[in-house]
């Protein structure tokens, strides 16, 4: 056991290892320095949900500050190359990425703006409808809009990684089919392992990957069999499963964790077009994220948990990391 | 004669060109092969006079556009290093600026965001007031707010080269006073020469001088003594004025070239806060430029005349792009 605790170490610091999604309290302190304590080489930080154009610009405004203000630990990421830096410089990389299209409202140009700034990864949509396509929890899925499938194209030719997590499954399954780039189903587990409308079927999961795609398994407690008991080997189960189906070069993981997030933020997430809150909250406040997968200050607790259910050290290195970097690689472009 | 034209060509060819500012109707192709054709290593661009946040945006969305349309031709300068690539690959370096601060509307942490999308050149004011401080044409001046301060700073943390152009009399001087990086008057000629509002006083020009800056001699008809009448002997005329009041290691060209600009820009440019039309317009339309020097694609005939009235080589080169080169190098720290 001592042993295998060294072994894992040693892996995880060598590794490169990235958080396929992260939607944290940015800006608070206790938020980087966790990401940091926990060894990330990248993580994609939501940065959009239901902002418009001008928060959204706003907000990056903010990123460029706590760069400057946290630039002994943060380091701005938009390359795979930057990446590799990040672990060199023992720094945490951050990838834009966006929850929801919306914030380029009805002008494709803006995706050339915002890939100037550094978003790298968009979501198609955000469990509802937007201009695109429509989301997991809209009562009709009728794919995706004629600027759905401009956006696909642009993304494509932009080198922005197209995100399917939250999206409808016939829009899912089109923007796959479309588009020219791998794309990638960042943080959900397979529907056929926890029912839940937020995973996603084998045919998407299948299809995505066949295409060279990545799905980030997610810790988010609702996704998982066991839900609000869930511990860490939870997880490790979805990836063992998603392992099983689709092999170990598409199988990646994406926390979702939400660390220091205040009640306002859930209700924000579950709000109608981001403006009417549910009533209920549909999760627990406070949400606690499985045991021994906290917070990504315990990151590498995967990395031990693969090598202890037997996964080979580079498998292992696969799935913490390895497999983002390799899909990120290729559809950035550099 | 022959061999003088010559000795200009070849000048001209080796030299790198640096324009202190065109506001020309960006987009239309005639205007990006006039500056292509006149051999124009830089130009300062103006893309703001009078836009909002989201407006300076989207146009900076449509110049994104225009990099990759006419990629053989321009390309965007963000760095010293950017305007020698451009020399050598014979394309014209387009530096955004702008006439007016206010796209940051009343947030500082703007001017971060715009100087990652690249925006290296920024006047204080544009003819009237706003919430840095005031404009020429402003009925009082008392000087830069506390905001104007702030923002003086900021824009030398940064590395963008304040223009004090339009900028009042009083906000010209505190500027130059608090700034801790040398500013430029990137087009305006001396009032001494003739006397206008929108030309600088010998106090300003000499002390901004003094403290490294450059003042770009404008060719724009209104602000030389012969007006609608000028040539481009006139324009040389400001030079050689210029170069004996503060040396020639200070002194370059801001053309303030309008091409292709139709009455509507004409009438935005002297509207009350970009709003309310002048009736009168105070200039005649369409506007004809000094006779040798009507379009970018005859900018070379600057170092022609400079050469003509006897200025040695080394110097011409100074006047037609090194002065600026060197300021900008310095201010935008690389």
């Amino acid at each position: 056991m001592a042993k295998g605790k060294d072994e894992a170490a040693q892996l995880y610091a060598e590794a490169i290892s990235i958080d396929g999604l992260n939607c944290s309290n940015w800006g608070r302190e206790e938020v980087f320095r966790s990401l940091h304590n926990g060894g990330l080489t990248a993580i994609n930080a939501t940065i959009v949900f239901w902002e418009s154009f001008q928060e959204t610009l706003d907000n990056i405004a903010n990123w460029l500050g706590w760069f400057e203000e946290y630039g002994d630990i943060l380091t701005q990421v938009r390359t795979a190359t930057d990446i590799h830096r990040a672990k060199t410089q023992d720094k945490v990389g951050i990838i834009f990425g966006w929850q929801n299209a919306a914030p380029i409202e009805n002008d494709l140009k803006r995706l050339r703006l915002f890939h100037a700034l550094g978003v790298r990864i968009i979501q198609i949509t955000y469990n509802e409808r937007n201009l695109l396509g429509n989301g997991c929890y809209e009562r009709v899925d009728d794919g995706l809009s004629n600027f759905g499938q401009a956006a696909v194209r642009e993304m494509n030719r932009l080198g922005i990684l197209i995100d399917l997590s939250h999206v409808g499954d016939r829009t899912t399954l089109e923007t796959i089919d479309l588009s020219e780039q791998p794309v990638a189903i960042t943080h959900a587990n397979a529907r056929s392992f926890k029912d839940h409308p937020r995973n996603k079927t084998d045919e998407a999961i299948r299809r995505m990957t066949e295409k060279g795609g990545v799905i980030g398994a997610n810790a988010f407690p609702t996704f998982l069999p066991r839900e609000y008991e869930s511990t860490l080997d939870d997880l490790i189960d979805s990836i063992d499963y998603l392992v099983e189906m689709v092999g170990i070069d598409h199988v990646g993981v994406g926390t979702d964790f939400c660390q220091s997030q205040p009640r306002a933020f859930f209700e924000g997430l579950f709000s109608q077009q981001g403006k009417i809150p549910p009533n209920p909250l549909p999760v627990p406040y406070p949400l606690n994220f499985p045991e021994g997968l906290e917070t990504p200050d315990e990151f590498s607790n995967i990395a031990r948990s693969l090598l202890e259910r037997g996964y080979r050290a580079e498998d292992v290195k696969k799935v913490i990391g390895g497999n983002w970097l390799r899909l990120l690689s290729q559809v950035w472009q550099e």
